[in-house]
């Protein structure tokens, strides 16, 4: 059996997340779909790197399966393409040791969290922004964001919904930066909890609008509790930009 | 009365294009009514800068309309963009004399094509560029452009459909620059015909792609007849970029 690498590219606006459900179309189901229109297999199992929420984009999802096919994987973009609606692409594929595990081999992941700070709107960013038109104070984003770098318990930055074993995460690192009205924050770390990005972008908007001041970051964390830490800013701000592997 | 004048960012996916029409959503319907709810008088009438075609899109459409609202015009742009929908925002206005019309004083325009030429698409630019996939001859684009500047009969670069009085028009300025995998085709004339910019970044592809000799556009734009002309562009690479006036 062939284990092959697949990095995916897709707007997250019209899907419900990665994983399989009931209740609507996911990126996983149209993948493992695809993959079996393209190789005529029966059963595939996708394997992805981690649930994304519904409504989150990605730049480079990575994801796995075992297959039987003797297509190339360097032809394995291009057949999948063909299927794949204009939302969702695959960027590259490649053959990997049977042990590679898109999921458990990943050692760390980068997001981005992207901020419209302007007075009026734009609709070509529309679907990959939060918008926000009250001025953020960025210096004080700036400073909020270097108390989140480490390794801490980021319970009070998770939305409840998911068990997990621990809440003790590492934040490698976690910069942000700002472009004519685009403010982009982007963290890598070596997991992230439920929402966890997503409350920490929601956190450094309440320093940039004053609600949170930026010296109480640390204490926050260390409460533990969710109701300290700031709001969850919206899925579709937020991509998946990079995933790493030894 | 005062005579407003309006700039709009839309983005066209979802229009029917710009002018009102019993088959579907159009941009003016849409500011027409907002215009309505906003000032709360019953006749309105929004005059465009032009006609754009169906899924085509504007970062700064011009538009005007006669009214008797005392709303002071730097406070329209937010009193608009509460009802407009994500798609459509309204990024200035100002009051001007009773004689500017949108489209009558209108002296240039400025058009954008974009053209994704890469191995594979991209979902995040989807909306916005025409992808094409095999390798385009840039350098040749390039020399091509040039040729249709100036002063010419564009007939053989227009789409049956409207009536008018001469198909005679004046380009400015064709630039053409590539920048990673997006190539843009920026022409500023006083006027184009029906489909005239779409046609023109269609015969730019087919000089890309070989079907077309560069040195044979002078002899192409001379012969006057469409099907001497490469194809006509879809509608989603293509961006009104500037309006201009005296």
């Amino acid at each position: 059996m062939r284990n092959i690498k697949l990095i995916l590219k897709f707007v997250g606006t019209d899907f419900h997340g990665w994983q399989i459900q009931k209740n609507g179309i996911t990126v996983q189901e149209l993948i493992t779909e695809t993959i079996k229109k393209v190789t005529g297999e029966k059963e595939i199992s996708v394997i992805g790197c981690g649930r994304t929420d519904s409504g989150v984009h990605a730049e480079a999802y990575v994801a796995n399966f075992m297959t039987q096919s003797a297509i190339p994987a360097e032809r394995f973009p291009y057949a999948l393409n063909v299927h794949l609606p204009a939302s969702v692409v695959c960027i590259s594929a490649s053959d990997e040791n049977e042990d590679f595990h898109a999921g458990k081999s990943a050692i760390s992941k980068k997001y981005t969290y992207s901020i419209l700070n302007a007075p009026i709107r734009d609709p070509f960013l529309e679907p990959y922004v939060h918008f926000v038109k009250y001025p953020l104070d960025f210096e004080a984003m700036k400073k909020a964001a270097m108390f989140f770098v480490g390794t801490h318990d980021f319970a009070g930055f998770a939305s409840a919904g998911y068990s997990v074993k621990t809440t003790i995460r590492t934040i490698y690192s976690l910069e942000i930066t700002k472009n004519d009205d685009i403010i982009r924050i982007e963290v890598t770390g070596n997991g992230f909890l439920y929402n966890m990005v997503r409350i920490i972008a929601g956190t450094l908007i309440c320093v940039g609008n004053g609600r949170i001041n930026a010296d109480d970051i640390p204490e926050i964390i260390k409460s533990c509790k969710r109701e300290k830490a700031g709001i969850t800013a919206p899925a579709k701000g937020l991509c998946l930009t990079e995933v790493y592997y030894e």
